[in-house]
């Protein structure tokens, strides 16, 4: 899917390909697939894959450090993510459209019926700190 | 060439292209056409569009507002170009390659004879407040 979207990984990136299932055991639905280009303590940039159908489960990006939290914004590159985002409702996008979400803000989002590659471009990322609501769910 | 490298723009943005030609009014040989997706005031990500053999001339990204200036990672996407960061040395990017400079580092990239296309994830950027080496230029 990656190579679908013109996107050329260094061999080492694509041996380094994170798969999350956040504990659920049911990849091809709750889960995600990662690629990692740089996460320094200021910026991160990261390539997100999603089969047909699958879904990254509500979560939010809490303060840390001093900081007020992750800020991301999503960009869709190729097929189509339904976003949703706490206090802004519903949006689909597809390639070309971006979506930028605020620190400490519920969202979920979830591919529709030819998955989805979307570009994230952030401030650092702490997976580990992220807040899911589905108390099932460890990063 | 943004088409090429299976990047889709909305049409404003395509209507938005950035030309720059750091007023010296030779940009087919240095200048530099970009695409800004976000610019925050935590994080930006923009594609820069170079020509063949077009070059960026030699800059650094000062401290500003208490930031130590703009931390930048070129990853080049399609072409090839060679950039030179101060105290580093040479390096020539092929597809998937990367390189991330710290803030306040002399910099100078140019195209190889196919041209490129290079994503940029950064912290903000204030471009009005790059320093060139060259005292002619103006951006």
């Amino acid at each position: 899917m990656l190579a679908d979207a013109g996107i050329v990984l260094t061999p080492s990136e694509r041996a380094e390909i994170e798969v999350a299932d956040f504990g659920l055991g049911q990849l091809e639905q709750i889960g995600l697939q990662l690629v990692v280009y740089v996460n320094t303590e200021r910026v991160c940039a990261k390539e997100l894959v999603l089969f047909p159908g699958q879904m990254c489960p509500e979560h939010r990006h809490p303060p840390f450090d001093g900081t007020p939290g992750k800020e991301e914004t999503f960009r869709c590159r190729t097929g189509a993510v339904h976003l949703h985002v706490e206090g802004r409702g519903e949006r689909m996008l597809r390639p070309g459209d971006q979506c930028t979400i605020p620190p400490d803000t519920l969202h979920w989002f979830q591919a529709g019926d030819e998955g989805a590659v979307v570009s994230e471009f952030s401030t650092q990322s702490r997976d580990e700190l992220d807040v899911f609501t589905d108390p099932r769910i460890v990063r």
